[in-house]
């Protein structure tokens, strides 16, 4: 399978792109890997590798460019060359750990949607804390969502849970300000009544306090509240460890006891680092678009091309297509 | 003057409400207090003070209670006859630490709604790394809103912030999935437009991994996204928390390491309870009433007392009745 990659994506493109992409080829056999970007800046770090192709561009989308506008101007940019990769079937997915709007845009009009799907999802796993992590989606592909756009995301996110995280009949949640079937505003009033005849294993409404201890497997809302979720998360966990290091920083004493436990607290930060669950899904594509963290590392950018792999391995797409189908009838 | 206060709302009562009003009628000696709850227990605990009065009842609304229901059908519960008080003008305001929804009923029913505020709302303050905290409002009066809703809010959380927190000028934000203008959903957007021209200290959008960086002073936004925030802050907090306890107790050298960073991981608590930020104050109704944390002890009662005290003595219902007046015309 061919994977394009967006080396010029991220706050430490290319190069950490590219030690992330030979070290994916490295694991997978499978994979061959498509570059996209300024090859003298590549080749500074590549070594030359049989799966391992490049397309040559200086063309780049910045993280401050407004995404729409980006992608219809900037069409040579290495983020739209490579989305163009699996638009034409020179590749089946694609990844960037650049602007994430722009990556979505490059998604809906490059690679474009599944027949069917009103709105595509973005869709992170977050960290919990027995350390197996939740999907949210969506995280702010679409503001505004209807009931129905509620139930397609519990669908998508359903079946990439079960095929690429392994989890057997994945719980669905429904973000909700209350788990009473009753609560809620009017968009998930009416969800909870779609979800509930729906062919998911839905469990109901679940709190944002309880996310963290892994209420449930996948968690559905809309993509503004979604997005206010996963930045608060963000927000507090930050806002905690900027604390906690004014904290142990106050006395001598406190310093030395904060240096042994250094590990400790590191192995915590870890935990927290969603960067070790991956990239965000697109989900409702016609292939499988991945967004890694923008402060990707080759690391990071290992488990994004790893996760984009067994999506296609899997044929999440070829799942969600035919599950739409089966519901049209 | 006279604050009414469900002596038997709350996980600690009334043993830890009537500590806490003993130790307000001390503090403070321009308030009288009316404990509204069973006598008997009351007792068990009051030492009889010439500003502490008690009225009777051993009806009381539980935690599990259905709000609106609770308070249509419990009419002698202590919550209910304590927003009576203050119906009947025999109090200047109320407070309870128990049932949210069911106060809130209580609030809109018994108190009742300044004319020309269509929807109450219910603001807390939160912690921020500083220590100043600001006010997040609505967390959950109402669901859905509409952008008027949110310019009252912005309205009444200023006067607020100004008269009773001592915030010259208050900074209020919109709370949005980006700080440019033209983001967010359609609620946002036209809300934005409202604010740029409303007569409080805008400064525009936030965003929620800000809020604990003390980005704005008053954040206004849906109750539905705000109860999210409120909950995703407290989760999140205490998810750290279990999980730095686990790492800390990983080991015989980090454990010994733990013991001497005992004071210090108490304050970062400290900090980030907001029990000690007082309670939530219900805004929009006929006088203040105010919610305390359900797991106040007497402490966080006094912490509420004193705010309460300082919504009155400020005169902030008159203020906001005056400002709505102004803007019809």
């Amino acid at each position: 399978m061919k994977i394009a990659i967006d080396a010029m994506g991220g706050d430490n493109a290319p190069k950490e792109i590219v030690l992330g992409a030979m070290k994916a080829v490295e694991a997978f056999s499978d994979i061959e890997l498509i570059l996209v970007g300024d090859e003298d800046k590549i080749n500074e770090t590549l070594t030359p590798h049989e799966r391992i192709s490049a397309i040559h561009t200086t063309e780049v989308i910045l993280a401050t460019d407004e995404p729409v506008r980006a992608v219809r101007r900037k069409k040579d940019a290495s983020m739209v060359l490579a989305a163009r990769q699996v638009a034409e079937g020179l590749a089946d997915a694609c990844l960037s750990a650049g602007n994430t709007g722009a990556l979505m845009a490059a998604g809906l009009f490059v690679v474009g949607r599944i027949e069917g799907i009103d709105r595509p999802a973005l869709a992170p796993t977050l960290p919990t804390i027995d350390g197996k992590g939740f999907l949210l989606l969506d995280v702010g592909a679409n503001a505004d969502a209807k009931p129905e756009h509620l139930l397609q995301y519990a669908m998508m996110g359903s079946i990439y849970s079960e095929k690429v995280r392994g989890i057997k009949e994945p719980r669905v949640g429904l973000l909700n300000i209350g788990t009473e079937e009753k609560k809620g505003n009017e968009l998930t009033k009416h969800a909870f009544e779609l979800l509930k005849t729906a062919e998911v294993n839905f469990i109901g409404n679940v709190e944002a306090r309880d996310l963290l201890s892994g209420v449930a497997d996948v968690v559905v809302t809309d993509g503004f509240t979604g997005n206010m979720v996963l930045k608060t998360i963000e927000g507090t966990a930050l806002g905690m460890f900027k604390m906690l290091k004014t904290a142990l920083m106050s006395s001598v004493k406190s310093k030395l006891a904060a240096a042994v436990l250094k590990p400790n607290l590191k192995q915590l930060k870890n935990t927290l680092d969603y960067s070790e669950y991956g990239g965000a899904a697109l989900f409702g594509l016609k292939a499988p678009v991945i967004k890694a963290h923008g402060s990707s590392n080759a690391q990071a950018l290992f488990s994004a091309v790893k996760q984009t792999r067994e999506m296609v391995a899997n044929n999440v797409v070829g799942m969600v297509k035919q599950t739409v189908e089966e519901n049209k009838q």
